[in-house]
């Protein structure tokens, strides 16, 4: 039996698989389409690829995945920065962004709290959440496009925006009591989400309404 | 509203989104998982793109995908040169080399007959597959590893293995037609296939009782 008469096919198809949701028939697929597109956009596509690993960081300050440091929502002069909704991956923020609903600032978890999984707040960008409360004073001028801007405007109100499962109210929980002395309001987006489903793949209109819904803790 | 906060990740998304069967959101989820891939695994993927593109190119006898020309079903000195299968693409030669059934050589037609998208004979690979019958000795002797035994073996079989939908019957009946006046036994696959499905991603059983099945035309 001939595995490929390509080796260079089999090698495109082998990596494709790696990757999620590709099974090996989609990644045949996917190499026998890389085959007849033009030379300029494989190169695009794996470019975009290297890109992505050699210039993607996270911001310093609200660890979403950013090309500058830091992000553009944390150096935009147009955000309201008296808010900050702190979700559990980056993905989080994209898709609240898609709503249009908010326009404030945001704090990147890096997950949830799951005993079971060994991942506690010490594992989580908790400290920086905190850290970003008690010491606005303590950012380094020269990180922040509107210095005088960021030290004026005080946190007022902490949106909680976790996973509606398990994990995601674990998280929610143990956050409101942590900033409970803080005395800023912490409010949790409300539960128009589908339970056990994923922030990340919710409709505009179900985020937008748990928006509006939020409830204070 | 802010698209991405990193410019690298939405246009891996974009590229990813340009493939088929992936759409925005599994394009998303495959940058996503990217950013957490080692680099190495990264340009790996990266270097398997451009060399399918730059490498990978038709072998001149039977015009299935191969790296080096002729490919090496073409070249192998264990292939049963009395016979040739013909089929529409090469991925069908994959599938077929996996049920480990066939053992002879291939045609790549390059698609099948559909008078509707203005494609005929002279679209697809037919002149080329005559000349293998009618000039076996005309092959130049420095492109086959075997040239004595290319020259001595003669195609006493043709396999006709097209897709069972309209476009692949009329290929066969054409082809049937066509091959008459060689005295050549015409045979076509049976069909075990499942009709309108594509013959690609029929399973091993089933792509093997078809070849056994396979009737006199």
């Amino acid at each position: 039996m001939m595995r490929h008469t390509s080796r260079s096919v089999e090698a495109l198809v082998e990596q494709f698989a790696k990757l999620p949701t590709i099974g090996r028939k989609t990644a045949q697929r996917l190499a026998s389409y890389v085959l007849k597109m033009p030379r300029e956009e494989v190169a695009l596509l794996a470019k975009a690829l290297l890109d992505a690993k050699d210039k993607v960081r996270e911001c310093s300050i609200c660890f979403n995945i950013t090309d500058a440091d830091p992000c553009p929502i944390c150096s935009s002069t147009r955000r309201d920065r008296s808010m900050i909704c702190v979700v559990e991956e980056s993905n989080d923020v994209l898709a609240i962004e898609r709503t249009n609903e908010y326009n404030g600032l945001y704090h990147v978890l890096g997950g949830a709290i799951s005993p079971l999984d060994g991942i506690g707040p010490d594992e989580l960008k908790v400290r920086e959440l905190v850290s970003r409360l008690v010491g606005q004073s303590d950012t380094p001028a020269d990180r922040v496009a509107e210095p005088s801007q960021s030290q004026q405007t005080a946190v007022t109100e902490i949106i909680l925006a976790m996973n509606p499962n398990v994990e995601g109210d674990t998280t929610s929980y143990y956050l409101s009591q942590l900033l409970a002395p803080f005395n800023i309001r912490v409010t949790r987006i409300a539960r128009g989400l589908p339970i056990g489903g994923d922030l990340e793949y919710a409709d505009e209109a179900t985020l937008s309404r748990a928006f509006e819904g939020r409830l204070s803790l």
